[in-house]
């Protein structure tokens, strides 16, 4: 019997801590493990769990660590690429410049990847995912941060700086354009993201708009769209404004990167196919006909093992790019 | 001695049809010869002065046919890439489905690249340009249209339908965007080509600005970068606004592709370092610190001669990809 590579991916999250050993087709060889991240223990908790959940996936699959080719970690930003390290993520304080790779390295003397979730995300879907077979993929991650990924010939663009892909930066207003939580205005976050959903339902409904959420005190982006299927006509119209934002961002893309498909993950992805029709009308009404017509538009395919097949997937692109050079 | 391979770099325009050799340090071997375009002559004679500039050049550079090792062409789009051929170029009235590849390589016998010419001089930019040394490079070309180039790993990014670095085309406007020449509103182009310059200008005097240029019946956008630079209010303010716009466009690239550098080129490559200076100035207010403070935004620096260079840039990507595949 020939025997696949296989790999480890690592996805860092701020709840939990995931791994799993996927083989060369993607498939997974144990349950992904998970243990919580607990950051505020701090981060040389989160290093060790990153290596026990390492271990513990690798006893799983019933291999040992001789047999696995490479890691992929992916961890969420800012981070350091070149050098590995994760910054000052908001969503793991207090952790501060963390050398996650080298880390990893010395404990299991393996090739180890590194990479941001939504990069990493994106290369998963261009895997085995939606845009299996796909050249070059383009995703945006909704949720309450705007993420994006590019992948060009099965590679991921992960810019000079480590800042391509940063979708939710871009800006689509050039004037009177809303706050983003980055502190600029006309982000596409400060209208996409969840909190914005919400924040604008909550502005419409000041205005005026007729909406059942009104008397709600708290709501959330999800139940704005659960509100709209429902027929709710303030919640609708937000969420069709939301596809129209969308549509453009997506329209975008094809004009700078051209990809052979647009992929929308996270929560909005069960948003369901009206929305997404939604998404690819306004798309069209705003790219040219060629690219308008050709690349495709959909949601993820991979669900909650997304992370680790992302990570994997870099741990794959990592050998194949040092196999490569040696043929 | 060691013989350098060499170049012909054609570049196909609407008033005139250029080509010189080139070597593979970026040298002009010959000055580049050039012939009027008469596109109302039919594009069989195109293609015949095509191939005649072409022959000029090879026998002006004192050297045979035998001796080159590739030929570039450059046109303007839209254009079928895969298939090598100019499509229905709005400059060039009656061509259509111009097969100008493989018409070459009928001629000549070489190898030839097909490409448009923004992404042609953002590869002639990054060869020996301004982002001389660059691993990416992107250029947007400023003239009566908006145009753009990508180049990443010292490759164009052309997109899976050629499209991609269509940069004019990128909405900065969501709602009450101006109206732009391809039909949709609130395009890059329609705020910063040089006749939207001029139309915000005029619209701003409507509206009670005050300009020298106010009672001049005709004005080009060159005039309007002049009167800002004389102290005329209105269009210093219009000077301003485009800078500002660019910026946007500038910070936008560094979210999505975070390249090296971005240079700017065309007409507005002439209006001086203060303009320069604003766009800095506005791109990084709207960018992350790190792309803001490591991305260089520049002026292009080859001149008159650089649809020649870019074209022989796109030759020697060609021979360098056929070269690596050997290796």
């Amino acid at each position: 019997m020939i025997h696949q590579p296989l790999f480890v991916g690592l996805d860092v999250g701020g709840s939990s801590i995931r791994a799993a050993v996927v083989d060369d087709s993607g498939q997974l060889r144990c349950r992904p493990i998970a243990k919580p991240t607990e950051p505020d223990r701090g981060q040389d908790h989160g290093l060790q769990i990153m290596v026990a959940v390492i271990r513990e996936a690798i006893a799983a699959a019933g291999v040992s660590v001789r047999e696995i080719s490479a890691i992929g970690a992916v961890v969420p930003g800012p981070l350091d690429l070149a050098a590995g390290v994760m910054l000052n993520p908001p969503n793991l304080k207090p952790w501060r410049d963390v050398p996650v790779r080298q880390h990893l390295e010395e404990q299991f003397e393996l090739p180890t990847a590194f990479q941001n979730d939504a990069n990493a995300a994106a290369l998963g879907e261009c895997w085995i995912g939606a845009g299996r077979h796909c050249h070059s993929l383009v995703m945006f991650t909704l949720g309450t941060g705007v993420g994006g990924g590019i992948v060009i010939d099965g590679q991921i663009v992960s810019g000079e700086h480590g800042h391509a892909g940063e979708l939710g930066h871009v800006k689509i207003a050039r004037t009177n354009g809303r706050l983003c939580g980055c502190g600029r205005h006309g982000c596409l976050e400060a209208y996409a993201g969840a909190p914005a959903i919400v924040a604008r339902l909550r502005e419409a409904i000041a205005a005026g708009a007729d909406s059942s959420l009104a008397d709600r005190s708290e709501f959330s982006a999800q139940d704005v769209f659960i509100a709209a299927a429902d027929g709710d006509a303030g919640a609708r119209s937000i969420v069709m404004e939301t596809a129209e934002i969308l549509g453009l961002a997506a329209a975008n893309v094809m004009h700078v990167i051209d990809p052979n498909m647009i992929v929308f993950a996270g929560g909005i992805a069960g948003a369901g196919t009206e929305f997404l029709e939604l998404i690819r009308t306004a798309a069209r009404s705003q790219a040219f006909e060629i690219p308008a017509e050709r690349c495709d538009i959909r949601y993820s395919s991979l669900g909650p093992d997304a992370g680790v097949i992302g990570a994997a997937a870099c741990a794959r692109a990592l050998m194949r790019r040092r196999w490569g050079a040696l043929q």
